[in-house]
């Protein structure tokens, strides 16, 4: 299939997205809930189809040498299955923002509301993680937007499977349009910069997962038109203050360090000059403890370099020094993605210095930069994370954040 | 002077602002209040100072033929500056918004607040209005952002004496850094590109106006990793419903043509076929009262084409039928920018169907699209419009949008 044939299958579903968007946009409370529990319910019905399709993915992947990391990703089971089916349950108790998020009067009585309405169709492009099919499809629906979904050509089946025996009878037995969560039938790559270049179909596409080929895609996207929500890079900074003490520290790093592929674990860790002669044994000693290993300066990487990104290299930590709250505040708003950071200290002035300079999506004290995350923060379900320097969804991005601003003018009386 | 000049030019404005951005982001109210009531009163004590530098300004776009309606948005007098100062008055008497917009707890009891800070530098592109240059830095300045401005070449002497008479002393008189603003010194055009072009310094800009040159510098924003707010194209759409009042639809109509070259005037007429023998021939009678000639189907210009942007062309309104409510907001949806249309009716059922069709940023029922404008309908000068479909400042956007949103997280206690 070359490359003209993909770009029609993407925007053939996009035209049927974007067909299914103007009923679901207005979709009742009710409809979408009673949608989101059929697919819990078709979770735990169809489970002997979803893990047959998600077992030859499993197989063909083991036969194609795929890393066991990756595999680890892939595979479903009953456990997953049920984890799935309980994020949906989650989502469809959550109560609905209103539609109205404010009203007010012109002098004349003219009524000004600024409505949320939903964006109409968002596209996504994610890893070969068939639970992610499920949790996009279901945050999409829970804010009323219809979608595009592509996953990576190893979950193919997976995905198919999720779509056709889960996501769109439950949507279509609610009484809403089937058509509505759109799947990329091919594992061919070029969907995904397919998928970033129609912006009168899908002007908005979710990027999951970081590095190279996020910042391809989303360069792709914005050429032509199409709005991205993404952060090509993460990496969460530890600053250890002159006030900081010292089993929080370390608790904070153990904390940082629970997995070491995901964009908010602890990447940078500064020291502020005044505790690096006496902290830096123990420290090093700590990371070493936990399978870690430091890279100290004189660096041989730029400082923010992004260990969850450098293949074989996950286990590793950049340590440098700063002077002071405010100094390293501005290292990671300049040496790092802006992701999230956190100032150990006792000293409140010295959190309060440190969280007023620092620019990132989540600025932290005493806290791991692991919660920086939808769920954990928010309550809701992540759709993804931005970290782009502009007004609008930033840091952790829910289904909250998928509507457009409207406003709606009516005349006295 | 080449580009690699106008590009380091605008550079070094990025980085003085980028400099001035940190002490602003957290400047008290009363010292942004004291400076730009500060820019009040030096509109009026400097006013030789600024009338002689417009009127160099005017002579030179005299001389090299420029056409009278650009001269006279050129023009500066005693009314327009009791004009501008009027307006940041208003913004000076305008609350802030809260920085802490929300605060939540978790389990644990981990506070989470969900604060607005300022972007840092945000970029604004415009025409040659010496009145911009204020009416932007006041905004920049109420939002706490650094601002880098760019003016069309023939306003810059009077934009460089508003920066060094007005803003740089107003702002560095209220103890704040006199170098928040910065105003690019070139009429050369390819400064406008040299500002969409630095993410690292000017991550968001500011497009004003309309057509060709914003759709052009969007689009190299773009690909340079630069946000922008614009909008390339508006219009105004009337949709004349089954129910429509007859003399309330020519109220509209006149009130939507009382300025031609505006983004949000009556552009597209959109008649329902069930009045469209009987109606006509008055709505193109009251047009041709206005002085518009009525461009009629068949059409030898795509439907949505935008007569404020035609040059000599202006005072034209395209007219079609569409059958009912819903299909006239579609045609509003694909055919137009989505920037404001309104339904005449005295039918309530029928103002609901088409405000819940209709996708755009402004859905008014029986009101003029001219009220899409930040300071009719939000009482805030309006810093530009912004008509993408994606999350975010959408439709009129105010100093109250030019903020990033940040999780702060501290632990229990």
């Amino acid at each position: 299939v070359g490359e003209p044939e993909i770009q029609e299958l993407v925007a053939a579903a996009g035209r049927a997205a974007k067909r299914a968007a103007a009923s679901l946009a207005h979709a009742d409370g009710n409809a979408v809930s009673a949608a989101l529990r059929g697919m819990v319910e078709r979770l735990a019905s169809a489970a002997p189809v979803l893990l047959e399709a998600n077992r030859a993915d499993v197989a063909a992947a083991e036969a194609g040498g795929m890393a066991e990391a990756l595999i680890d990703r892939l595979r479903l089971g009953e456990d997953r299955l049920r984890g799935m089916a309980d994020q949906i349950l989650t989502l469809a108790e959550t109560p609905d923002d209103p539609v109205v998020a404010s009203v007010h009067e012109l002098a004349d009585g003219t009524r000004v509301e600024e409505r949320r309405r939903p964006v109409g169709v968002i596209g996504a492009n994610y890893e070969a993680r068939p639970n992610v099919t499920v949790d996009v499809a279901s945050q999409l629906l829970k804010s009323r937007n219809a979608g595009v979904l592509r996953t990576g050509g190893a979950a193919l089946r997976s995905a198919a499977a999720l779509l056709d025996e889960v996501i769109r009878p439950a949507i279509a037995a609610a009484g809403l349009d089937g058509d509505a969560i759109q799947l990329v039938r091919t594992p061919d790559r070029s969907a995904a910069l397919a998928l970033c270049s129609l912006p009168g179909l899908i002007p908005l596409v979710i990027l999951r997962g970081s590095g190279e080929t996020t910042a391809t895609l989303a360069t792709h996207a914005a050429a032509n038109g199409v709005r991205t929500l993404a952060h090509a890079e993460g990496g969460g900074v530890l600053y250890v203050h002159a006030g900081a003490d010292r089993e929080t520290t370390l608790a904070l790093m153990t904390a940082g360090l629970d997995r070491l592929g995901v964009c908010n674990r602890l990447n940078l860790l500064l020291v502020d000059e005044s505790r690096w002669d006496e902290l830096l044994p123990d420290l090093v000693a700590h990371l070493e403890g936990l399978g870690i290993r430091p890279s100290l300066p004189p660096h041989p990487h730029p400082r923010g370099h992004e260990w969850a990104l450098d293949d074989g290299n996950e286990a590793t930590v950049t340590i440098d020094r700063v002077a002071g709250a405010r100094a390293a505040a501005e290292v990671a708003n300049e040496d790092t993605s802006g992701l999230a950071a956190t100032i150990v200290t006792e000293d409140r002035a010295a959190a309060r210095e440190f969280i007023a300079a620092y620019a990132g999506t989540g600025a932290f004290w005493n806290v791991t930069t692991r919660l920086l995350d939808g769920f954990k923060l928010l309550a809701a379900p992540e759709t993804g994370i931005n970290v782009d320097h502009v007004p609008g969804p930033r840091g952790p991005v829910t289904f909250r954040d998928l509507h457009l601003r409207q406003y709606v003018v009516t005349p006295a009386g």
